[in-house]
């Protein structure tokens, strides 16, 4: 276990750790004690029918879900509904490579993760601490898609709702190549030494250049030609890359991303039927709304819309947004009312 | 002056070796003797009026264009035209970072070269060793679409028609920053040292992540997707990486792609009028065909398309390619037919 400030309520709002016993991992090993970062919003009403569950992205936390998708303006009301959102192991809040004080989990020793081992601990949750069977409905962004696909297809009698944002069902084969780049960044900085560093600020170097490949990959062309970084009161596109995304990647933990971009890679909720995924697809009872954005480059509208067409009760509805992928964050003022739009007719629509 | 196999005509085939005396560069400072590595074909007619010019890509040479481009059953025909292939300066063929036996500009010593540099050389080298002064066409992909509206901006009365693929008139920031990226990885490579290494092995890993960022976005999210590396009798996507990508760059020298690299992230015909782009394309008199590649994730159609709504004799003819910025390796067998079609077109117009 190594300090790190970033992964603190100072810096990401408060939140419960709750234990979920012993997790007992798809590739194999434990998690002895797996202890899930959650944060909740809104009361559970007495029929516990009021939920909705919020899986987090990669790099992300329930932070941004508190600070931009959630309130009384927004679908995603805690005035009316109870929502749960669960910080991904391997994520930094969660049980992660750099917190786990039990040595045969710590650092480099870190156990593979997949996404239904998430899944699997997060239903654990909603069930045992909170008494929860049924979910209204399921929203995440990119490795949220992820685990909301899986929920879905998991759990089809537990999920009534899902809304995959800016991810897929199956991950890409080049979406696992951009991974593998980001994680080269890191394992190709000395300063990691194997994943035995003593602090991430040995692998700043690494971790720089993991950020500029989300300069590249994570916005568009548009956001650059545009330069909609001016919007964001930044004078040039170096201050942009200088004051935001270099900041924002290297307060992270090396091996916690690792942990999260190796799950990333192997998304695929195939894996319930052979590799069959239609078959995996067509399992899925919520009704779902499948919501790519139009200028993200590894998850691009064509891909979400193939699977789109595999869910029974599905609809496509694309998000315009010049960030691309990073449009996640809800910079541009048109991005949140599509999002809400979305969510309040899906929420509002029978099942 | 260190060797490399790579640079050689047992690699690349034949060319002349022939100096243009001392280059001035825009940068300042100077190549003494700059030699640059030509293939001719064709036979330069009597009245000196059937000349074709083609500048060549990043890391690329006038192998490609000898191999799939110029041929009796091409536009680029050598029984009509005398088609000049010219290798860019720091390309590795000719003077460049690791084969320049001057100290002053060997290695790390390289000064910055601008396309506009190249431009230069290259009019000097047709105009006093061939004794051209006019061309039929200029026609070169990625960088060598760069040197092509380079040449129509600068010599308009020199260019009678013009054909840049897959390129820009002035380079985009985001294009600066996947650049940025793709020299980063050699920068990183303790290996490198600054430019002094004593071989381009001791380069391999910074050379072999600089390929894998070619995989995510010199190809495309549908050339993965749709395994298109089966089609090159590859059995992996990773067999492919190992058995294309990563041989093709890690054969070739650091220095050489940091010099080609940074020239490229600067390609700007509007230098020609203080930074007006409407201004320096307006001043085009070539009849131009703007052919940007359908699925290029770095040379968008888009960006293209803006680019020729500001040349007064132009069209736009975009080229439907799966295989993104590296269609231009003219593998897909749609391919060529689309640009033969494009550029028969185009040479046959009046002009």
């Amino acid at each position: 276990m190594i300090e790190n400030p970033y992964y603190t309520r100072d810096v990401h709002g408060d939140f419960d750790l709750i234990s979920v016993g012993e997790l007992q991992l798809e590739e194999g090993g434990t998690i002895p004690d797996c202890k899930l970062a959650v944060a909740t919003y809104g009361e559970l009403d007495a029929a516990k029918d009021n939920v909705i569950l919020v899986p987090t992205w990669f790099s992300g936390s329930h932070q941004i879900w508190h600070d931009v998708y959630i309130g009384p303006d927004h679908a995603l009301d805690p005035s009316r509904y109870f929502i749960v959102v669960v910080n991904q192991i391997g994520g930094g809040l969660s049980t992660s490579p750099h917190n786990a004080d039990d040595p045969s989990i710590a650092m480099s020793s870190f156990p593979h993760v997949r996404i239904g081992d998430d899944v699997v601990a997060q239903e654990r949750l909603l069930r045992e601490h909170y008494g929860v069977e049924q979910l209204q409905l399921v929203v995440g962004g990119s490795m949220g898609a992820q685990q909301t696909y899986e929920w879905a297809v998991r759990f089809p009698e537990k999920v009534l709702r899902a809304a995959p944002i800016a991810g897929t069902a199956r991950n890409t084969p080049h979406d696992f190549l951009f991974t593998e780049a980001l994680n080269e960044q890191i394992w190709s900085d000395p300063g990691w030494q194997r994943g035995e560093y003593r602090s991430h600020t040995e692998v700043e170097d690494g971790l720089t250049r993991h950020a500029h490949l989300w300069g590249i990959m994570g916005l568009s062309t548009e956001f650059w030609k545009q330069e909609v970084w001016r919007a964001l009161e930044f004078e040039s596109k170096e201050a942009f890359l200088e004051g935001f995304l270099e900041p924002y990647f290297t307060a992270m933990d090396p091996n916690d991303l690792l942990a999260t971009g190796w799950k990333w890679q192997r998304g695929d909720v195939s894996r319930h039927t052979d590799g069959d995924l239609p078959a995996a697809l067509g399992r899925i009872t919520a009704k779902t709304f499948v919501m790519p954005i139009t200028e993200d480059m590894f998850f691009p509208v064509r891909d979400c819309a193939a699977e789109q067409a595999l869910i029974p009760n599905s609809e496509l509805r694309p998000v315009e947004d010049i960030l691309g992928h990073l449009s996640l964050f809800g910079v541009a003022p048109t991005y949140m009312p599509q999002i809400d739009k979305n969510l309040n007719e899906l929420l509002a629509s029978d099942v």
